[in-house]
């Protein structure tokens, strides 16, 4: 199954959709897919909500998908973690996590547009593994207490203007990162116990039509487990937080392709979490 | 006036307190203050309230301090915004403000303890004037336009553990800015319009009683107008967000003090924003 919110930005209605596309209205359960609803076994009355057959079905067609998760109190990104792509943007794989943030306001539908910055001209596309907290973790023992922390994965665009990333900020950056609408996210929270083998799955992307990125979670320098409880060293990561794992060789940045511009087309996905469309428009 | 929040942590309560020390209870007029209230032309609901006597006394002895302003959406950092400082930490006064995020979670209040980090050894104390947003504020024209997006100014602590900062996470300075605590708010939110010059503020630290940094916002190479006009041309403030603006000279990473040890007491003060008291203790 996989939890989403279809509607209007900011009057998203919480749904489930099972795996033979079927779509049923959460809001008896819950008013939103938020961190409260998540660390309150938000995905386990689902699983007995859908089982019971008590839920009524949600007309989806024609509505809005949003952001699989409501307004995160955090978005933390983690950069640089599969080592072809440290190299394409001029860095060695880290011996460490690398991480910065993003305002949480820059998370969108998967499939709403997004905007150039004003000024901008190196805006280059991101395709991650998102990692959507479901229960506090802080200072966590080991890699393998981590994705017991781990509400569920979606799939995420970490949208970046270079020369605000690189050139305008002293090197941190956050200021390439922050744009509105630079998170697209989803379609679908897949719940952790629905997805096999997190380290073994396909992410692609394209751009108006063309093949740019084509790798795998297993060629991850840290794995989501190592990521969670590294993170939980440095900072508390709340239920509803979204961490994006880091994107794979194949950006712009490389030189291998062109930077977007308005009209063009991103597509991307992973294996079982869905994929994403967004066209791109001057802000 | 001063707005500030009073009682548990996570269940304070409005309040404001005029210049003669009194406090009054805001609950009739909001639940909180947050973004949501400063946007809602709260400050001048407030001062509505004063005057026309309506608002009932708040027993505020012996009550908990909180953080001026409900948990941020954003907290936006302002890196190297004092000349002096960033001599001292070894960087160049930079061409453009340098920007990186912390953890929202990491806002506690004036008074509250501040926990080392497991593994820290060098936890530093930095005083900085922090602007809370009062209206969106993207793309705005010009500088003159930004002082009218702003709420009001508290005083904050930008706690920050410089191996974490600068050694673990590839330069990239977030991760040693988001321990849990690592940025006590308040006492005060005190309202734009009662600040005659927010560039002619006197700002003071010390550690167990001992001097440590004594400047002014006048020292800032970024004022206060330029960096909410400049991070509106890359990101989108929210109402509720908070700004830290950067701290003058006089931080451990100098050389000149120790870092900080458990038992350490820290104190800092802004003129006309009240004065903080940190006890730090081991996480």
């Amino acid at each position: 199954m996989q939890l989403m919110r279809l509607g209007a930005a900011g009057q998203e209605r919480p749904a489930v959709r099972l795996d033979d596309g079927e779509v049923w209205d959460l809001s008896p359960l819950t008013s939103d897919i938020d961190g409260r609803f998540l660390a309150d076994n938000g995905i386990a009355r689902v699983q007995d909500a859908v089982a019971s057959g008590r839920l009524q079905p949600l007309a989806a067609d024609g509505l809005r998908v949003g952001a699989p998760v409501a307004r995160p109190g955090a978005v933390v990104c983690v950069g640089q973690n599969y080592a072809a792509h440290a190299a394409e943007v001029g860095g060695d794989a880290p011996a460490n996590p690398i991480i910065f943030l993003k305002h949480p306001n820059t998370v969108v539908g998967p499939y709403d547009d997004v905007l150039l910055p004003r000024g901008a001209t190196k805006v280059d596309w991101e395709v991650e593994l998102a990692v959507v907290i479901g229960s506090t973790a802080r200072y966590l023992d080991s890699p393998s207490q981590a994705l017991s922390c781990v509400a569920g994965y979606a799939l995420s665009n970490d949208v970046t203007e270079r020369s605000f990333q690189f050139d305008l900020s002293g090197g941190q950056w956050s200021k390439g990162k922050c744009a509105e609408t630079f998170n697209p996210l989803g379609p679908w929270l897949v719940p952790a116990t629905e997805v096999a083998d997190v380290q073994d799955l396909q992410l692609r992307s394209s751009v108006n039509g063309e093949a740019r990125q084509k790798s795998s979670t297993s060629d991850m320098i840290f794995s989501v487990s190592f990521l969670i409880w590294h993170l939980s060293q440095f900072l508390v990561l709340e239920p509803g937080d979204v961490v994006n794992t880091g994107t794979p060789e194949g950006v712009a940045m490389s030189g291998r392709f062109p930077y977007l511009d308005a009209g063009d087309v991103y597509e991307g996905q992973i294996d079982g979490l869905g994929a994403q469309r967004q066209t791109f428009h001057k802000a």
